[in-house]
């Protein structure tokens, strides 16, 4: 990826006359990109590995696998969230991890890790690099050094089940390698977050990522069968069978430990023959509540397609007016996108089932074209966000989940505390929130917030964060559904699982990683 | 339930002239039962319960809820395994908690736990008794005093959402109490164990329980949305949404912590409506390999009925010659069951989709009746096994998982294992076995096991229980898919999560319960 934006460059795209026009309107930006700065001309905070330290993790990995040079410090200096983007435009120096390290494999992280605790040298686990919530920032804690533990070269397809739909994979391959290697098996993952062209098999484990394709394939943790952890006090393999009633679950506490408890070098995952058919079919409800009412039928029916989701008004409004008048017709209310992969006949019962509760539930069917656009553009939206950035405007995105008798009243108040702190510093902000992971109990909401940037946008951002994250927990919510705690969320954690919860983490991380060098100040 | 055998006295009939004339063909007993000894005749160990501590206790829960009497103490003399059943059966006096303690409500468990903490006394938690892993024998570790803490008060349906789905229990409640009050709202759990009738919700969770009815409503595990629990160190509430990404799940710590790292007070669970419809089909396969691919066809393809099982070739005819000639013909081949239940629509739609791929994969269809007879009778069969072990024959049950590609070999090595060690001391078993719960990687294998009883059937079925444990791991299987650990699988629980895992385990409950007054001797 670019160090100062998402992505690769091709996928930059100025943004258009349309966007432009409405920009100016609403908060009256030109829309003239910033220049960006070069990344030989940004200057680094000085790495703090000692030659000793070189030496000692070059004797682990070999000279070609610790890198303390700028181009690779810089692409490890933090991840993708807006703060990250706006951090790397501000002027001045960058921080960066002091040297990466790329193991070839779980023994040789083992061996890094033994080195580091033993030396004082604190470890940000890296996969992709695609936290959105300051979960691989550079971070020392109490030590002088830090490395970023970069796992690509932990690539593999090492086993594979077709029988039991079971693969086991490298931590460090990232979701479109995957995916490649899974289909010359004629298999698939199915697991496609906005981070998926770059994020990892480890990343998305140890951050319990969630997946577009959610409703039918679920949650990359419900996909977990197996997983290989590298701590510095030593090695677990957890999980021995596709359930188990031998107590805890201590694949558990590893998906979702976000690098602090361990690392992660290698996954089982379920995974499915690639879909003979894939049926699309976009629906309009004239409001939000009718929306996700029907959402919840389906989803309570045991009728769910494998995607399912659903924008509110704004977002609708917005999209449209990005992709033009999508069908010919204009689409007023919400949208909504399912999609159904499996046998012909698995498609075409499921299809049938959902099409019934939807239409019975107030749902105008579109045709395809709606969905097969919003499947084309699906990754898109953060190159969006770059280039709105570039020109003055603020753009972030938040998530949480609640139950469904909960979803309008949490998705109030949220929108609430982000026009309320925005509105405060005069820069009132476009909200936009849809469902895109549905569960029988409950859903997730993702909000999209555009605002005109102030000269000191990273306060701006931290002022409403702060409000919106209080009322999320006030609302009862959780604080992510899937983008983790990182160092962003982390003043809420206390009050998701309790500080008896938060004791019993440390208690853990005080047991296998008792020098503390796994990711500080991230998680707990 | 009766203290020296399963359920109630009405469940208890003799067995029919039909298995009579089976057993004396087979292992050459005379089918008369042995007298059973009266309760008031049974010496118990005196009560090391003092005075002071009676008094402490009182303190909190009150005279009436703190019992030391004959009655009491023998029914909360440990669970139902078959060793369980031996040992009362056996002569001698049997052991027993020094007092049982009912509390009303989560404060006064908390208080409970606070005052052995400080005093030194062992507490078993203790929900319906029907472990068959020595889950609640009455062990004092390092302590003079154990006692049984009995959460029948804690009997409430506290809070329903029926817009959601949840429903919130309290941990006493038993399965039918359970039912009965979520039908009065129109809604069901649909958890059905074979323990169904006695077991409570508090254990359900506390030893990670699957019902009958997994493939269509879940594991246990799977329908827990938020835990109470508490601990000498103070109250976790856990489960703020469907699914977040705030760090490790810790609900799946104590979803099968079996009371050894707290006492799970109340659970939220995700519901259901009532079922319009319920449809039943039976079908018949040539053999267990064929069968076994047919389930797993319906399961990987997201076509999973509510209850799908599949009854090998020797539980198959067992059952056939104790039900009669079902449905007017006789069935060779494997057995199994499935029944559908939602809409009239999604049952027939989930109906014909698993028709279409069981028959394609060598199924015959066999009607309804044989699907209804063993829905009658599901949950009869620990009392055959207390009219086996009164006439001298040994009947025990155990139960592991793996994945498809596994399932044959696993059950192979198991059956081996039971065969040789009963058969190496001249007591051949029947060894029967069915595929009870599946999931799309893998399923459980469930397995019956009746052989002549020795002089010393405790020491014989543990000379089995070892070999079969030993091959279970060897196999790749988990030492237990739904019984939990117990005293009795704890040998095997480091093979099973590693000696990092087991580590981690007794990290958190150093935390949380550093006296180490929970359960002593159970889990880890």
């Amino acid at each position: 990826m670019v160090w100062d934006a998402w992505g690769i460059p091709a996928g930059h795209k100025p943004l258009s006359a349309q966007i432009r026009g409405l920009l100016a309107q609403v908060f009256g930006v030109s829309g003239d990109p910033v220049a960006r700065r070069d990344e030989g001309d940004v200057p680094l905070r000085a790495s703090a590995l000692t030659p000793a330290q070189r030496d000692g993790l070059v004797e682990v990995v070999g000279a070609d696998n610790v890198s303390a040079d700028h181009h690779d410090r810089l692409r490890h200096a933090g991840g993708k969230s807006t703060l990250d983007l706006l951090r790397r435009r501000a002027e001045g120096p960058q921080d960066a991890p002091d040297a990466i390290v790329f193991p070839a494999d779980h023994e040789q992280v083992l061996a890094v890790l033994a080195y580091c605790a033993e030396h004082g040298i604190a470890v940000v686990p890296f996969g992709g690099g695609t936290s959105v919530v300051g979960g691989v920032d550079p971070v020392r804690g109490e030590f002088d050094t830090v490395i970023a533990l970069d796992l690509r070269r932990i690539d593999g397809l090492t086993e594979v089940d077709p029988v039991s739909g079971t693969a086991t994979l490298g931590a460090g391959l990232t979701g479109p390698q995957a995916e490649e290697l899974l289909a010359a098996q004629g298999l698939s993952l199915g697991h496609f977050p906005q981070s998926f062209e770059f994020a990892s098999i480890g990343g998305f484990a140890a951050t319990r990522s969630s997946g577009q394709a959610s409703a039918g394939y679920g949650r990359f943790d419900d996909m977990v069968q197996r997983l290989k952890i590298a701590t510095p006090t030593g090695s677990l393999e957890l999980g021995r069978a596709p359930a188990s009633a031998a107590g805890p679950d201590l694949r558990e506490l590893f998906v979702g430990s976000e690098g602090a408890l361990g690392v992660i070098t290698e996954v089982t995952l379920r995974v499915h023959p690639l879909p003979e058919t894939t049926a699309y079919q976009a629906w309009s409800f004239p409001d939000f509540a009718t929306g996700a009412a029907a959402l919840r039928a389906v989803v309570q029916a045991g009728a769910a397609p494998t995607v399912l989701r659903l924008s509110d008004e704004a977002e609708t409004g917005l999209n449209l007016a990005r992709s033009g008048d999508i069908g010919g017709r204009a689409v007023t209310g919400c949208l909504a996108i399912t999609t159904f992969e499996g046998s012909a006949e698995h498609v075409a019962a499921r299809s049938a089932e959902a099409t019934a509760l939807l239409t019975a539930a107030g749902g105008t069917a579109l045709g395809e074209q709606p969905a097969r656009e919003w499947e084309h553009g699906r990754f898109a939206a953060p190159y969006m966000r770059d280039a709105l950035l570039d020109v003055g405007v603020l753009c972030e995105t938040l998530e949480t989940a609640t139950t469904w008798s909960n979803i309008a009243e949490l998705k109030a108040k949220v929108t609430a505390a982000l026009t309320d702190s925005l509105g405060a510093q005069g820069t009132p902000p476009l909200v936009m929130c849809h469902i895109s992971h549905t569960y029988p109990t409950g859903a997730s909401l993702y909000f999209t917030i555009v605002a005109k940037q102030l000269d000191d946008p990273i306060a701006q951002w931290q002022i409403a964060k702060r409000a919106v994250g209080d009322a999320i927990m006030s609302a009862g919510g959780t604080i992510t559904h899937h983008h983790a705690v990182g160092a962003d969320h982390r003043p809420w954690l206390p009050a998701e699982v309790g500080e008896l919860g938060i004791r019993v983490l440390r208690a853990v991380k005080r047991e296998l990683d008792p020098a503390g060098i796994l990711n500080p100040g991230k998680l707990i």
